[in-house]
């Protein structure tokens, strides 16, 4: 590990309280440590920041046309090089390698927290590590995460809410489905909200469509966008924090009013509610929702 | 057209009464010439086919960001050189080259109907070229088309009935949501309908599932589909011809009955579709539902 010369030591705090690491280095080692064990979102700034997914090999061309077949919730960027490796990736970005995307890399370690199914049932929920669960057989895939456009939403003037109140974005299943490749059948999107003024959605489209690799432009917007994905509650998220009026009150005590909009982006959540659908065999690992795999390169790798 | 030495005299006969051409070649000229002017599916067995859409130029960026959000609808394949070229392409095939994906082209007069839009609604249908309303402003896409894996249907045992019937597949609009892109908002999936056995769906799913730019597997199957896909009515396509049993009944008439279940792809129609919702300035044309620009490549160009 000597060439990480960043490490946990060299910290800021964010007005929030929030831990802030210097580099997507730092942040992997940090979680390897276990010394960072929470949400990474706003962890490294401007470092990018993957979903991981980690499947027995039998299914890795089936996930890869599942992938293809759904970019905007599953946007591929790059898979371990080989079966059972999980130091080195090859990179799907056309501007950055796979060496350029994550040195001294152990998928096994790297996400502060993950969770591991065993024959399609998740078993084990936010663990520290998977070097137990991990065999020869397993191929990882990195899917873009939409924490990867937040720098550019705080830099226009638009901070995410969730990160302004020191929480995890919340995420939420939805009723729109995927399309179906191989095994992977029956799945619906995943989402992620942040709440913005109505008036400011044409804005938030613009900014976040440049980052097609991790979710781009939002999906959908609105308080009447809650029925055509089929979220019956705001206020309960299936996955990371409840979302907040910027007084702390519950989102659902101003539906309907346009000065707090939920807007909805495609979530690399979306792969695991797949896995969760397509009755596997054996043990699949990813990342639990929030606690990302944060990289060496930077967001703006992914502009288009 | 000197070149073009296969021309529609150079015909066969289909067992259904249809004409066969030899060449993608062959069946542009037969368009340009308004010697053909019906569904194309079978009638240049082995080339492959393409949707067109045309659209103002300030259009085409966003055009490009819809297409990738839904590759599995709206596998774009190629587009103009330029803005105004109605004569050269530019291929996004890996295999194939845009000078051979169709020579001495003219996508004015090359598909046997197009349709034309102004300010999004539809002005003009079916009309034998867009000679008058092609302008030096217009930008013209292609997007895979789902004949292309019928003849790898055919080989492998599994004709589509519409094809042995003569006939035009039928296209359905439904309920499911594509992701938006720009000015592209609000639009929903159009899907094509082939029924086959239903313990043959598995065997369907696997041989167009190879064949990724051309909408690849099925998204949905089975009567309950119809359902999830927000059809109402099997027997009222919005496109094509209504879906017949192989004794010339309805297909509704035989709901419910496995023998004859409905499976259905992502169809090049949507791009229209979408043209509809969007709001756009200016006049869009596009080829007319089932009327096909044919190329001078190979469908088995595209197999991933």
């Amino acid at each position: 590990m000597s060439s990480i010369t960043v490490t946990v030591q060299e910290t800021q705090t964010q007005a929030s309280g929030a831990i802030v690491l210097a580099t997507g280095a730092a942040a992997r080692l940090a979680a390897r440590k276990n010394e960072y064990t929470k949400s990474t979102s706003g962890l490294a700034p401007g470092y990018l920041q993957a979903n991981l997914m980690i499947l027995p090999s039998k299914y890795a061309s089936d996930f890869r046309d599942f992938c293809a077949r759904n970019p905007v919730p599953c946007p591929l960027i790059a898979e371990s090089c080989a079966s059972g490796d999980y130091a080195t990736l090859k990179s799907y970005l056309p501007s950055v390698s796979g060496a350029q995307m994550a040195r001294e890399l152990d998928l096994r370690t790297d996400c502060p927290k993950f969770n591991v199914y065993e024959n399609s049932q998740l078993t084990l929920a936010g663990t520290p590590d998977i070097v137990e669960q991990w065999t020869a057989d397993h191929v990882a895939f990195l899917v873009g995460c939409s924490y990867s456009f937040e720098s550019a939403l705080a830099r226009a003037g638009f901070p995410p809410r969730h990160a302004l109140l020191d929480r995890n974005v919340c995420m939420y299943r939805t009723s729109i489905p995927l399309n179906p490749a191989g095994v992977f059948t029956g799945g619906t999107y995943v989402v992620s909200m942040r709440p913005y003024k109505k008036a400011d959605i044409e804005q938030i489209r613009t900014i976040t469509r440049r980052y097609l690799p991790t979710h781009g432009e939002c999906i959908a917007w609105g308080w009447d966008a809650l029925e055509r994905l089929g979220i019956r509650d705001i206020d309960m998220p299936q996955w990371g924090d409840a979302p907040l009026t910027m007084d702390g009150r519950p989102l659902g005590d101003v539906f309907g009013n346009d000065d707090d909009v939920p807007i909805f982006w495609g979530c690399g959540v979306t792969p695991q509610e797949a896995v969760m659908n397509a009755s596997l065999d054996g043990v699949v690992m990813a990342h639990a929702p929030g606690h990302m795999l944060v990289l060496d390169c930077l967001e703006d790798h992914v502009i288009a």
